[in-house]
């Protein structure tokens, strides 16, 4: 797929130029890491989530994210301010159903979300994603107890019902519209090892769609970004603490070029 | 002490087989920081705070944790639901009384937790441990301004009188559940240059615990391997940022045979 | 200045035998982070935000922090409160605007911080700086639009009419209480592309006042240190991952001496 290829490695370059602000309404867990994340690779991150400011902050951002992973009811209010705002500004919304399946707080608060709001891309691992059309999964905590390849089916269903993309990640990740599917091949296991991967490729999927509103395009380029950085850090680290390290570093090393070349996405 | 070793090794193993799910209610510091150590030892961290959802999360969980390090009367409330069906799991629950004995709020909020759960086990420094008896103690902030062995004669008869195990982290770590103490000299000074080590003593001892309800032995071996973490850690790290680093890299490297060799845990 | 250079070296050193512990009301996004660089540079770090302890654990404290990056309503009123124990137990307090400019939620609340609590510090980028004087001063995120130059006039104005010392960080950093301003010209470039370095210079310059009520030479020791720590990392570390883990081993490994040598301060 050499038009992947090129281009994933345009919008990289976009990115840089641009420094899209990423405005992240998300868990407590992996927020320094995320904001590590966006700002490694060339985007910038804030993070606001009071009723008072969330649609100003929103109005500003080239990206949304609502990342459900620790939830309460005042931070679910923000998620629906801002995502009405995001709408309003026509910037997209990537939500991470963090955990959906898990407890049905979460489930509902996901398919809320969904339903109500104009969601541009979910990313979700496999469990996450099944739970979300009322399928009978189940979420071991925040981990998938699914394969991707048991989730495509009801992705592809779920991408068309509802107009909204989707990226189910894994050892092999896929993204779909409903009309179109892509796998990306990029990864590296230890990426499973580190909490908030799966959260981190969310904002790297916001980053991407900030100055691009193609949605399976620009989260498989984001995915072989990740994924090809996470192979690029397996090189030189073998245990987690220093994988993270090195992948931080790989997020803001990798070129354009590189990201071209080293690109393994396929037409699924 | 030869069965502490084997045992300490089994335990690893049953750990990395079992991958347990530790549900943590814990501090905003060290959330990140504490899910990292669980899924680099093997286990599975998830954090969830709404009352809500914390009932429904912990019934999924192998142990529970109750981390007071940031509280608010929100999270207290839901410290005390996960902490009835807990009890209602039979899973155990362990409990780090953060900063216990610096302000009243946290003496009162963790000597509730401790009257009105069912507490397995209680990880903290001297100067915390002491304060939930009542003691005249100091805590400076969330560190210790008493010795372990100050902290001894206490921990003995508290855990006595209230039949919960106390484990005493410091230079030597000390277990007891009032009958029996153990002595674990495992560790690396620097781990007191981290924030969130005695936290993630709090979570690893939750892992171990979580296939095995005998509280001494398991938290003894828990501390064993944080420590032997700490002494591996250390041999090529020799400041805080690249040590963190190392030690979740051992953490994850260790072996159920290395754990069994390395263990230096005593009768005291 | 071959002041200054001695000062800075004898505050670390004095930092190093007091070990004063700093009181954090702070953002979520940085908590981890900066309570690491307090503790590798020789201070103690808490967090703690509940209304019912904030003053409990102020007054046990040799410096108060009030970070407004991830704000909501309760969390500004333990701010005033603890700001106000502050004032009593006559500690310093130092004011970190995150933001400020970018949503009036934030400009409101740090002016009234401002002008409702006894500040002897305000440390920000160049376009918070400007908000909090009412100029017409635009903030991305929480990234600066303008550079330290641009702000300095302002900086000084404001100095002078409200009594408090400011620091504005950027390529340059920049100390003034209104009548003398100095400049710091340590640092690494790479030191904006790691989340929660302003914040970081914020809980350094604290530890710097613990000890030392002089908030110009304090704040500007406490930057050239911060600085120093910052050129050491890049000296072995070339991409922001390992660049974090490098910056906290050069906080814990700066000796005085090498602080007194290496400080680049001027007057302005």
């Amino acid at each position: 797929m050499s038009g992947s290829r090129t281009q994933a490695g345009d919008r990289l370059a976009r990115i840089r130029e641009q420094t899209p602000l990423v405005h992240s309404i998300t868990n407590y867990v992996v927020m320094n890491f995320t904001a590590n994340v966006l700002l490694a690779m060339g985007a910038s991150p804030v993070m606001a989530h009071a009723g008072e400011e969330v649609e100003e902050m929103t109005s500003l951002a080239g990206a949304l994210v609502l990342n459900i992973g620790t939830l309460s009811a005042a931070w679910i209010g923000s998620m629906h301010k801002a995502g009405e705002k995001a709408a309003e500004c026509k910037i997209p919304i990537v939500l991470d159903p963090v955990g959906s399946g898990a407890t049905a707080y979460r489930t509902k608060t996901a398919r809320e979300l969904l339903e109500q709001r104009r969601i541009t891309l979910i990313r979700g691992n496999a469990s996450e994603i099944l739970s979300l059309r009322g399928e009978d999964s189940q979420t071991k905590g925040v981990d998938s107890l699914h394969s991707v390849e048991e989730a495509v089916e009801s992705a592809e269903l779920l991408a068309g019902e509802l107009g909204v993309a989707l990226a189910i990640t894994g050892p092999v990740d896929l993204v779909t519209d409903g009309r179109r599917t892509l796998r990306i091949l990029n990864g590296h296991p230890l990426m499973g090892r580190i909490t908030g991967t799966g959260c981190a490729a969310t904002v790297i999927s916001a980053a991407f769609l900030a100055p691009d509103a193609e949605p399976v395009e620009a989260a498989a380029s984001a995915l072989a970004f990740f994924g090809l950085a996470g192979e690029r850090a397996g090189e030189n680290a073998s245990a987690p603490g220093s994988f993270q390290v090195a992948l931080i570093d790989e997020l803001y090393r990798i070129t354009p070029e590189e990201l071209a070349a080293g690109v393994r996405i396929e037409e699924a």
